[in-house]
């Protein structure tokens, strides 16, 4: 299978939205989801970006190409660290999942806070999502700290 | 006393790095503040602000004026939701505490929030704090979610 990484684009948002509705229903909250698309790609591809994504690509035997997978993040400021990355979003198709796309993701997401000088990225994981806690454990020097709550006004 | 609130600036940099350390040590976590004061200015006030901040400035029988609190935050991007302000530290010195200032700082954002027509705010407590618990707790709708684990790299 070829899967190519590649910067999310414009025309992506579409899937990128039904792949986010997706995610929503597995972590049990599908009405939650309530952001319009127009809003979502201004704020992707607007005059002033507020997050940035990395897609996972396939490529079929006739050579269309259809997306399985992204990775959406934006810039958050701690006064602690100073600038980090904060994924908003790890999503693989559930039908495309234990073939490392969701590696892929990760590292290219590595790769950029190098680029960028982030310092780090953070996320956060639901408490019972165990296929989740276990894919993040796979990546070295990885902390979780379940001492915060959310809080939303 | 004479409390006022406004847009923090440039020159409060110091004063609010201060204030930070101070709640860090309150959180007991004084080393993990490792932000340096150049990046911290730059960030907030180069070409590309990543955060805004407004502070709590009181003035004293002199006229002096002193900076007591300040409240941080950025803009993040929610793929449920839309642009909704993080709220990253509200901070009032201890010796000034019990004079309505959080109040104060947090009803500016709010008001912050509707200008700029943010689908709400968010933001983080360590659940042992009970006193800014309690403080949250006097908002209308503020909702807790403690399902969720931090995660970092």
């Amino acid at each position: 299978m070829n899967i190519n990484i590649r910067k999310g684009e414009k025309v992506d948002c579409v899937r990128m939205m039904e792949l986010v509705r997706e995610l929503a229903l597995y972590e049990k909250a599908p009405n939650e989801v309530t952001v319009d698309l127009d809003h979502f790609i201004e704020s992707g591809f607007g005059p002033n970006p507020v997050w940035w994504a990395y897609v996972a690509e396939i490529t079929n035997e006739d050579n269309s190409k259809h997306i399985v997978g992204f990775a959406l993040y934006y810039i958050r400021y701690s006064t602690w660290k100073g600038q980090r990355m904060y994924l908003e979003d790890i999503i693989v198709t559930e039908s495309m999942r234990g073939n490392g796309i969701g590696k892929k993701l990760f590292d290219q997401l590595i790769l950029v806070c190098k680029e960028q000088q982030f310092k780090g990225i953070t996320w956060q994981v639901l408490e019972w999502n165990e296929p989740a806690i276990n894919f993040y454990k796979k990546f070295d020097g990885v902390q979780f700290d379940g001492e915060w709550v959310n809080c939303s006004l």
